[in-house]
């Protein structure tokens, strides 16, 4: 049966490993429609992410490959399929929104299983669309009876990522270890530039010309996750901080989507503190 | 006789002031060739700058401008003319180059007096262009020994700026404030990330996306000076820093570039840590 | 009463005539909250863009600005309010979808009276925000058939601009003179390359490295109309024309946007086949 | 002994490509330092730039790889070594300059064997940097006439690529056809919009937002060539289409100096009219 899958390895770069891998795709006659590598050299780390079809048992090119690449590698044999993902959000709706907008149109590769907020203002728009929209209000209760309440409710789903669409709160090291790898934040700032609060406020007192956001896994430090898009805007003296801001939001909701993109089509590696994206 | 001055005002905003100060211009049938306003409604700021033709005696000018304004307006009136300058650097020409092919051309506004290097290796650059350069090498001197090496020769010159074309020693606070709101810097990073030493290397191990660069005034705190321009360049994970550093010097010296260039024409106002740019 | 207007004067160039408005202002005791002018020396035209607040009667206002400025020029006081838009469209969903989430949020300053388009598709999107949706089919109808039932549905509605979100069909010129400046288009090609239908298609073809988007004003001139607003995104040989088009779409809702913010904002004078946007 | 090459292939898609070729690296114990590929689905095309390092010889390498790709297959081993190239100027000296800043600090992977002019004016500039300069004046010659001096000067030299550092006069087919794929230029304008003369007017007049520039091979089409690398930066009303020119010096030489780099590190594939850049 004509199959599909994304194979993605990363391991200790060696000698031979285009030869190994291709011959594993070789020998079962499958064609390679889609193929990037790359090598850190300063890590002396491979990276490769391989579409292939043809008529192959999953599991048996999966233990194949494993033979030929290091024992510690990672290996990935992914069928493409669409994902789930869980949305958390505070107030401002324009990140949000554009997840809505292409998940309307088809042109998002995940289903969104809820969006959960912790402020009452996004129920309407995310209910325009039918999808469940839960409100944990934080009011009066610490960090972690609040974290408590979301993860019991997030935990009701199967998902593979958490998008933190403008989720104005800091998580907890326990909460961020309990998805790792998995939840996907939108700063609002290039970062490193203006790690926590108010960034616009942090940029116009600095005086920047430029304004820009930076989409990210968390991680258990601040805003010091791994990047997986950033992109800018000029602003000039005209800008107060709420016209950044105002101005920004665009920047946002684009990287933040795009990030997504990338996330969902399986296409970011995380090695350390850096991402490889094909 | 025909004149043509740049009238720079910033003063407390008030009510009236574009008024009176056009009525000044009005009364002596001056022709208004640019005009550019902006309050800072935050700081309640005024500034204005604008080019006036016309034939006038410029004091009488200058003495009826100051009738109408708050007593502690800054107030320049300028003859547009050539700036000078000297230009610090260090061992990379990029920039330095770059400022001495628009001087060639006719296209900076300014002449090069001369160019002061803690190394030799710009030396046959420089003279190639026929401009006067001075090595002063730091080598056994302490920073207060050199500086007073290098201000020395500077203050040779009659100039309007110090342009740090990529120079990689930092500045005494007596340095800077003997030359206070004259030294123009470049620094290789889109400020205020990555402050310091070797930014690319910090850009590459923090896995950003964008690097940039930031011409800015030079003020006693490291690289915290009010920002002229910045300008950015995508990266990825392909960039090792070097590449980084390599890619990032055409947006040092258009950045560098594209602030003399605001700066010679009197486009610059500095309030507080911030710049306005008309 | 402590009224706002926005006032806006296009006209031909005159020694004083800063002064001559300003004074204006001045004899009334109002408050300059924002000013920008521009004389196209080229053409010797004057535009200029005041915000003012105080105590004063409009019309009492206008006449006074009318006696001071040419008998030709163009005037208008403006009270700023919310607008009303009609937005046309056909089966896409990101431009219109990026309108909406922004009217919702009440982040657009207008109200949208309603949606037309030529099929079905956006049905169910426009009617979850609670919004008048239109399907006026043009299947065996001929152009004029077709854009007069368009036409009698649209002049239902008190509006100011026709905004056209990814309205694929060609407009006559009458419909055209119907609704001079009035109607904003989304173009998705960097005019004026790519002119015509599919510009992602050609833009492939033609193997460019950056593509964009254009609004415009619609003029008689297919594509030709006064620009707003452009923005690019590099993209590459990995860019299939469907690829360019997916990505594409996130600059042309940008755009669309960017250029709607500033017309509803009073923010562009129109001038020949040239915009000025303050 | 330890060799370097580039391997540069393209050639109809065929299953097994990768596999059959990183075999004979593999065979041979060859180290993949870096590796790009990139299959054209629309056109069935498959590209590979491969850096290998090892004990070989070059030429059993390149017959083993003959021997496992189409017959019709472009194939390139190439020794890393500096390349030759000889500049086409006029007056400008932006582009010229950039090249020769790079070419003095040794960033220019290639040597400049001589600059040729149709004007005197920047003879200073080049001679400054002891390279060659030959102006040779089009007055009174037919373009024939003059294109055949310009090329007996020419094929003095043993070069890669001629640069046409805006060089601003058309060529002939002929001399195009003389040195097919080996000619680049830039053009002052984002293609295809403003194909021809003076596109910075041209851009004025049609007020656009952003202006730009392109790199790209020459082909016997005016300005229609395989595009290697493009930029852009924003303009507003403010610019007349001096200032347009100015500003767009910067993206220019820029522009340029990015597509010599790929292309003299061999990284560009020419495939009809597109490019390939790794």
């Amino acid at each position: 049966m004509e199959q599909r899958v994304r194979v993605l390895i990363d391991c200790v770069d060696n000698k031979g490993l285009v030869y190994q891998i291709s011959k594993v795709f070789y020998d079962r006659d499958l064609n390679i429609e889609n193929n990037r590598e790359f090598v850190d050299k300063e890590q002396s780390r491979f990276f490769m992410r391989t579409v292939v079809t043809g008529n192959f048992d999953i599991s048996e090119l999966k233990n194949a490959l494993k033979e030929v690449i290091p024992k510690d590698a990672n290996l990935q044999v992914i069928e493409p399929k669409r994902k789930k993902i869980v949305i958390l959000a505070t107030k401002e709706s324009h990140a949000l929104g554009d997840i809505l907008i292409r998940h309307e149109a088809g042109e998002l590769d995940a289903d969104i299983e809820a969006v959960i907020a912790n402020h009452n203002t996004l129920k309407r728009l995310v209910e325009r669309f039918d999808i469940p929209f839960f409100c944990i209000s934080a009011e009066g209760l610490t960090r972690e009876e609040h974290e408590a309440k979301v993860i019991k409710q997030i935990d009701k789903y199967k998902f593979d990522y958490i998008v933190l669409a403008k989720y104005m709160r800091i998580l907890t090291p326990k909460f961020v270890s309990n998805y790792a790898k998995k939840i996907i934040n939108i700063h609002h700032s290039f970062l490193p530039a203006f790690i926590g609060a108010n960034p616009y406020k942090q940029a116009h007192q600095r005086g920047v010309k430029i304004i820009g956001a930076t989409a990210h896994f968390v991680t258990d430090d601040l805003d010091e996750g791994p990047i997986i898009a950033q992109d800018v805007i000029p602003v000039n003296h005209r800008f107060e901080w709420r016209d950044m801001q105002k101005a920004g939001r665009d920047v946002e909701k684009i990287v933040l989507s795009r990030a997504l993109n990338l996330v969902l089509n399986d296409r970011v590696f995380v090695y350390g503190n850096r991402t490889i994206t094909f």
